[in-house]
C-alpha cells in the first residue's frame, strides 16, 4: 500500500523518542494514547474513526508503537501511518459499542499475548477519550500492571512545534485569512446567517489554490445579536442579519488538522459607544500584551501584563486569555497544556504556538479580537495579518 | 432573555419524565448526563462548549434538571435551554483544564450544598464525556454516594422519536438529498477533491431556501481510490480526481443537530466488473432486507435476513450493517444503542430511526450504498429518495 505520510519518518521517530524520554523520566514503562490528535502525532493516523475505541501503545522497549482499532479502520492505519503493517491490530466488530464485552478486554488479551501485562502503564486519565469504564476494565483485567496517570504527556511534547509543523500552521493561517475575509464580506443586513456560514465552511475546506484545507476541530462559531453575550453559540439557521447586530466570528483555517484560529467582530450599523469603547480597550490591551511575549516570560506573567493593560478601562476578564493550540480533532483545537492565566508557570519557549484570545461576553453582547502567535527566538510573531478593529458595515 | 427553544417546553418535560421513569426502574436516584446530545435532549442546550466539562443533573425529587458548565457558557444555557435561570450554574474559569483542581470537586461541592451527596448516583461510565479522572474524583469526594452505571440511559429513551423530532429529521433528509446531489454533480476527473468537499460542506449548512442546516457530527467522509479500501478516511486536500477513481460518499444533512446520513459511491469511468457486481449484490441485499423491517422484528433478525440475502454472492460483511441515529454532536451521529448485528435482541418499534449501512471495504476499493429509515406502524420508510446505484460518470 502506498503510504500517505505528511511528515518524514524521521520526524515521527523523533516524536516517539521524545515521548519515551518523557515516559522514562516519569517512571512509565508503557503509555496508552487514545486522543486522536496524539495518535496522529505519533503515527500519522488520520481518520474519523475516533467515535469507536482505538489507541496507540508506546512501550519503552519496543522500537515501534503499535496501533489498535476497529478492523474496518485498520487499512486506514496502513495507509496513513508510518508504522509497519505488523504493528497494526484490528479488533472484531462485535466489540464496537457492545453491551456484553469491552474493547479493553480485547486490548488486555493483546497485552498478555505480548507479555506487556505487568508494566507501569500510563493512561490519559483526564482526556476525552479514556472513559471511566475503560479504566475499571483495565484495572480488573491487568491486576499485575501499575496503572498510572499519563494525561497530557504527549500534549506537552506537542507544545513545541517543529519547522515542518510550523509550515503547515502557516498554510492554515493563509486559509484562515481567506475564511475571515469571506465572513466579513458576506455578513450584511438581510443575509441569511446560514448562507454566510455555508460560505465560511466552504472556504475552510477549499483552502488556497495551491493546497486544500481540512475541517477544523470546531465548527464555525458565528453568533449574532443577543447570542453574542455568551461563548460558543453559533449562527441561527433560520435568521437573517439585522441592522445593529453584533456578530462574533471565531473561525479557523486548518491544514492536515493543524489549526490557525482567529476571532473578529462585525457590527452592522454605527457601533454604539460602549461596544466601540470595549473594542478599543481590548485591542489596545492585546497590542500591549503582544509586545511582551518572548522566550523566558511565563504564561501567568503574560496574563498579568494584560490585566494591567486593561486595569484603567473598567473591563473585567475573569477567564483565561489564551492557550496553546496546534494539531487537533473535535471537540477542541486547544492542546490542554499552557493557559495564559494566573498560576500557569510555563516558561514560554521558541516554537510554542498560542491563541491569544481575550474574548469579552457581557450581559447583552460580546466582543472578540484574537491573534494566533508563534513564540520566536526574540519575541513573537502573528501567524495572520488581519486588521485589528471592530468591523462596522 | 429571549429563549431560543426548538421544541415545546412540554416535550422537554416529557423527556425528563421518561428519564426519571427509567432511573426509578433502575434504582437510580440521581443521574449525571455529560453527553452533549443528551444534555441537549433534556434541556435544549446547544453550544460548542463540550470541550470543557459540563453536564446536566437529573434528580428524582427535583422538578427541574440543573445545568452546570463554564461560567462564560452559562448565558448560552439561559438562551437555549428551557430551564429556569436558577437551575443554571457556572463554574469559575480556574477549573478549566486545570492541573491543580478538578471540575468534579466543584460539582461535589455543589451537590453537598444541595444535600444531594448521598444519592444512588448514576454516571455515563462508558460514554465519551465521562473520563476516568472524573470518576475517581467523584469517588473520593462523595464517599456516601453509591456510584452506579447510567451509560446510554438517555440514549435508549432517544431511540423512540417524537413527531416533532421526525419533522426535523425529514428536514435534515431534504438537506442530505441536496448534499448528495451536489457531491455526485461536482466529482469529476480533474476536479480537486478539496473543491468538491467544500461545496458539499457548504450545502450541508446552507440547507434549503426555507430553513438552514447545521454542521453534522461527522465531517464529509469522501475518500477516493485506494483510500476507499477502509472506513472513515476523507478527501485528499492536494489531489485531483482521476479516471477510474472510486469515490465513497458518506454524508449527512443535519437540522438542529438531528441527522440524515446517506452513503453512495461514484466511479469515474466504466466500472470494472467486480465493483459493479459488488454494487449490484449490495443493493439487492439492501432492498430485500428493507422489505422485512417492521415493528416486532429484532435487530439481529434484520442482520440475519441481510446475511441470507448476500449468502450466494461471495460478499462477506463482518461488521454491523446499521445502527440507531438521530440528535448528535461530534464524534458520532449514531446513538450507541441498537446495532443491526448478531446478538442484538432489540425489538424494533415505530418511531425508531436506523441508518442501514452495509459498507463494504475490500483490499483495494470499497462500496457504500445506505439508507436512513424510520420504523413505521406497518413497516419502514426511507427518509430519502435517492437512486440506489453505482454512479458511473
Amino acid at each position: 500500500m502506498r503510504k500517505n505520510l505528511i511528515f518524514s519518518e524521521k520526524e515521527y521517530r523523533q516524536r516517539v523518542r521524545k515521548t519515551k524520554e518523557m515516559m522514562d523520566k516519569g517512571g512509565i514503562e508503557m503509555l496508552l494514547v487514545m486522543d486522536p490528535a496524539n495518535m496522529n502525532y505519533l503515527t500519522g493516523y488520520d481518520g474519523w474513526s475516533f467515535y469507536v475505541h482505538q489507541g496507540v501503545i508506546v512501550s519503552l522497549d519496543a522500537p515501534y508503537p503499535f496501533w489498535f482499532g476497529r478492523e474496518q479502520d485498520s487499512n486506514g492505519a496502513r495507509l496513513t501511518s508510518w508504522l509497519p503493517d505488523d504493528c497494526i491490530y484490528g479488533y472484531p466488530d462485535e466489540y464496537v459499542q457492545s453491551r456484553y464485552t469491552h474493547t479493553m478486554r480485547w486490548l488486555a488479551d493483546l497485552l498478555r499475548e505480548k507479555r506487556l501485562e505487568k508494566r507501569r502503564f500510563a493512561l490519559e486519565m483526564d482526556g476525552y477519550w479514556f472513559n471511566a469504564r475503560m479504566y475499571l476494565t483495565l484495572l480488573e483485567e491487568l491486576p499485575d500492571a501499575v496503572l498510572m496517570d499519563g494525561t497530557n504527556l504527549v500534549n506537552w511534547i506537542k507544545t513545541l512545534k517543529s519547522p515542518a509543523e510550523i509550515t503547515y500552521m502557516k498554510q492554515a493561517a493563509q486559509i484562515c485569512e481567506k475564511v475571515m475575509q469571506t465572513a466579513v464580506n458576506e455578513i450584511d443586513v438581510g443575509v441569511w446567517e446560514k448562507d454566510a456560514a455555508a460560505k465560511v465552511s466552504a472556504a475552510q475546506i477549499a483552502g488556497m489554490d495551491a493546497f486544500g484545507g481540512s475541517s477544523p476541530a470546531i465548527f464555525p462559531i458565528m453568533p449574532s445579536a443577543e447570542r453574542t453575550s455568551t461563548a460558543h453559540l453559533t449562527f441561527d439557521p433560520d435568521r437573517q442579519y439585522r441592522k445593529n447586530d453584533v456578530v462574533l466570528l471565531e473561525l479557523s483555517g486548518a491544514r492536515h488538522r493543524y489549526h490557525a484560529p482567529l476571532s473578529r467582530t462585525v457590527f452592522l450599523g454605527e457601533p454604539p459607544q460602549d461596544l466601540q469603547k470595549t473594542a478599543d480597550d481590548v485591542i489596545t490591551g492585546l497590542q500591549e500584551t503582544l509586545t511582551v511575549i518572548k522566550p523566558g516570560i511565563t504564561a501567568e506573567e503574560v496574563e498579568e501584563r494584560w490585566r494591567k493593560a486593561i486595569a484603567h478601562t473598567g473591563l473585567v476578564k475573569p477567564s483565561r486569555i489564551g492557550y496553546s493550540y496546534g494539531l487537533n480533532y473535535p471537540p477542541d483545537w486547544g492542546e490542554h497544556t499552557i493557559s495564559l492565566r494566573p498560576g500557569d508557570k510555563t516558561v514560554l519557549q521558541p516554537g510554542m504556538t498560542l491563541h491569544f484570545m481575550p474574548g469579552i461576553w457581557l450581559e447583552t453582547y460580546g466582543f472578540e479580537c484574537s491573534e494566533p502567535i508563534l513564540v520566536t527566538e526574540t519575541g513573537c510573531e502573528k501567524f495572520i495579518e488581519f486588521p485589528q478593529k471592530l468591523f462596522a458595515k
